[in-house]
């Protein structure tokens, strides 16, 4: 079926999947439906575009198409102006997706296929949630795991890095205040290794490490800002969002999110295609084991640690796991500001530095030492003492935080919110436990991440005795409303549990 | 977390969703996500709308966000206002969503609130999605499919008709030329019996009931004028897509047409919804079998059969099944202005008249004189018959075409196309078979649904003796395009099989 269209500009871009949208009684008629594929010419350009489907005359009258922007430009069309349509069949694509839905493993060029087309903006939502819909159900084979990791990362940029070492490292979240990176980087790059990190910002946390390192440097790099970065320092920490590495799987990670569907074979897939898109050839995964983050039990830690180690293999990356303790938050910070304090009082051996958190990058810097061949087996540890104790860290820390474009180093002058509130144990005893859950919600209810200065500074761990009166933590917030808000969070949940 | 935002006016109306586009720098500060809830608060009037990411500055900048005329309508706002926005829980229908989606069966208040947030476009497609995916994956039991079907009447509009019999049909799709409907109707309600009949277009197939129908005489009646012209002849041949019953299953079947997902539970409580909605007591549901219909065997016919049963009696009504033969098209033409000629030379008694088509018309129509107490047990298809000849079924066709609207009524006066091709055996044998879907296609090609006067005029059935020559169907196309359309999908498909 063949017919004229008439262009009603829609005057607005999606950024997304290429629509257009037609009118239902056009629609019926043309036999096409909400997701049909059609070709639009106009002189001699033409595009296909997914049809979209407007009951109302008020946004696309009989006769017209709605286009947006990108399609328009493709077509050098103005309102007005009319445009060949043809119906033409669904991209291969989209029966893979209907194969994964069926149950049937995805061939890797069939799993190509589909990433590509949702690179290119030639699937839509519905189509790109059914694939993760048919993943979530009957699952991704290490097979299939590793191939979709593969194309994940040949449909974005990758940064192409030379050598036998290039170092990288990767938490599964959950774990509030777990800003090992930060330390983990410097000690490393110090020592001569190569390590390109790019990390995420706070998605349901009250701070990721990008928002965190944020504090200190600019960390919305591109590619190119990033490779200069590296060239000086050996290192950087870099917000991944603004990198075009394995851009599929936000795309993926966008249509998860609503449901919040945890699939770990999409999700070993994109923490893979991550590090193999910035040429890591080895790799340490933190995986915390606590009854409030991702991974439950040490059983559960094992059997990752054994897919990691397998998609690794296949993938030419060395990938070691350091299982840890997970059931409390890690250092005193939570929120960005307050984090990067206890960062620069580990760097800078400050006796403030909380010890938990330095023990723990301590070892994983240790760890990837040994990786990289500066350490002998059982001797990493000591070797990022070192580093740490003669400031070597520091300098390399302040050299990255430099090359990125340096905000702030002074730990004492980080600006705090200025509205405080102290939570003082109404009891004496034993702290059992600490609700990650309820403090990550105090920290953001606080205004964290989106204020920098907000979060939770905690004074106590599992274990600690306390005095009735002692402080338990201390809120901080950038103005009284959000203050009066962390208030109400911690008055309608048990963040710390004394016995 | 309460921020003010600038108000972008999009120009546009979504008439789905109520969607609210953002910057993906002020989302990830706010903690927003796609599908997140927010609260938009503007001096007395408040609205909540569902979270759409935009990366480019272009759309949406930093400080701003996209509304669309509906959500600005609610806070009678204007370009550049600032509003109040805050991030609320999602609707605990999407919880509900979710739990099916983990396996697990719904209550009834559940589907409900799934239904009635989808009607409201409270609900995303995305999760939209999702809620179809997790009724395919995991089915829904009976009580579900039930519960489901009351739901989408519960959330529409609905015919209220009193009277112990109300009569109702449906036809199972995937038969060409099948529009049995058409003959059934008027005998049924010649004979003095109610019968509210509600139509879909075609979807993939060449004409719908309300397409053929729409030859003859107005389909797209609202609610009130389809009361009317029961009111005055008892029944009416209406397209089901201008009413408002059972709304919710238009968005439903939306969201399952891109994958072509074919759901039983979600196909079964659309169906029955459908006749709940109009008031239906007794039904006759007509599944057709064969190799290229969607029921493939007498026993799936006989399966679908017992759900059907059990699902109308517990919305109080009585559904019988006619298992049917699928394995051809039903009578001569196919498209709609061939399909309408065929039921009036039915209605007329003209010789003409395809007996097939004839044939499963009468035994319907006795079906359903029976199941209305008009005729004993085993005497309906006699006074069906009775009506046909004495003309009383064909004055009250004329009756219902001038009550909606008369369009035509003279069989050999219906436009058809001027551009024909007749496709000849070429060779001597028997007719051992016609393929349905290649049948259809031609006639889609040659220009049906969109051009009425278009399709295929089949000359033989399965069984008949063709010599060389003989020809076998002829397509009629309205312009010499639509025709050398036709004939290439002739020649790439074998639609007709002699042996």
């Amino acid at each position: 079926m063949n017919i004229q269209l008439k262009i009603r500009d829609l005057f607005i871009a999606t950024g997304g999947p290429h629509i257009v949208v037609v009118n239902k009684k056009d629609a019926l008629q043309l036999g096409l439906h909400f997701g049909s594929r059609v070709r639009l010419k106009r002189k001699n350009y033409e595009t296909i575009a997914i049809v979209d489907l407007s009951d109302s005359n008020y946004i696309v009258p009989e006769g017209y198409m709605g286009l947006f922007e990108e399609t328009q430009l493709e077509l050098r069309a103005c309102d007005n102006d009319s445009v060949d349509v043809e119906s033409v069949p669904l991209p291969m694509s989209v029966n893979f997706i209907k194969k994964k839905i069926r149950g049937k493993s995805l061939l890797p060029n069939e799993l190509y296929s589909i990433i590509k087309d949702l690179v290119d903006n030639k699937l839509s939502e519905v189509e790109i949630t059914y694939f993760v819909a048919g993943t979530y159900f009957h699952g991704l084979s290490l097979k299939e795991t590793i191939e979709l990791a593969k194309a994940l990362v040949n449909t974005g940029q990758r940064l192409r890095l030379k050598g036998k070492y290039i170092m990288d490292k990767h938490s599964i979240g959950g774990v509030p205040g777990n800003r090992t990176t930060m330390i983990v980087v410097p000690i490393v790059s110090a020592a001569g290794l190569t390590i390109p990190k790019t990390s995420s910002r706070a998605i349901t946390s009250p701070a990721g490490t990008a928002d965190t390192m944020e504090v200190l440097a600019e960390v919305n790099l591109e590619l190119p800002q990033m490779e200069t970065v590296i060239a000086k320092t050996g290192a950087c920490m870099v917000w991944g969002g603004s990198l075009n590495l394995a851009p599929a799987d936000d795309k993926i990670i966008k249509v998860e999110y609503p449901l919040q569907l945890d699939a770990e074979g999409q999700m070993l897939a994109s923490v893979m295609a991550k590090k193999y898109s910035v040429s890591a050839t080895h790799v340490l995964i933190d995986i915390p084991v606590g009854p409030q983050v991702k991974v439950h039990s040490i059983k559960e830690a094992k059997k990752l640690r054994s897919k990691f180690v397998t998609i690794g293999k296949s993938l030419g990356m060395k990938i070691e796991v350091y299982v840890s303790d997970g059931r409390q938050p890690i250092g005193n910070g939570i929120g960005p500001a307050l984090e990067a304090r206890d960062v620069l009082y580990c760097l800078m051996n400050d006796r403030r530095a909380p010890r938990d958190l330095l023990e723990k990058s301590l070892i994983m810097a240790g760890r990837l030492l040994e990786m990289g061949k500066k350490a002998k087996k059982g001797k990493g540890k000591a070797m990022a003492e070192k580093l740490l104790k003669s400031k070597e860290a520091y300098k390399q820390m302040i050299h990255i935080i430099r090359a990125q474009g340096e905000r702030a180093t002074d730990p004492d002058k980080l600006k705090l919110g200025s509205h405080t509130y102290s939570v003082k144990a109404s009891r004496k005893g034993k702290v059992r436990g600490i609700n990650n859950y309820s403090i990550s919600q105090v920290a953001r209810s606080a205004g964290a991440p989106l204020d920098k200065g907000a979060g939770v500074d905690l004074h106590v761990r599992i274990g600690h005795v306390v005095k009735k009166g002692d402080k338990l933590f201390t809120v901080y917030a950038e103005n009284s409303e959000n203050l009066r808000r962390a208030r109400h969070t911690i008055s309608s949940s048990e963040t710390i549990v004394i016995k």
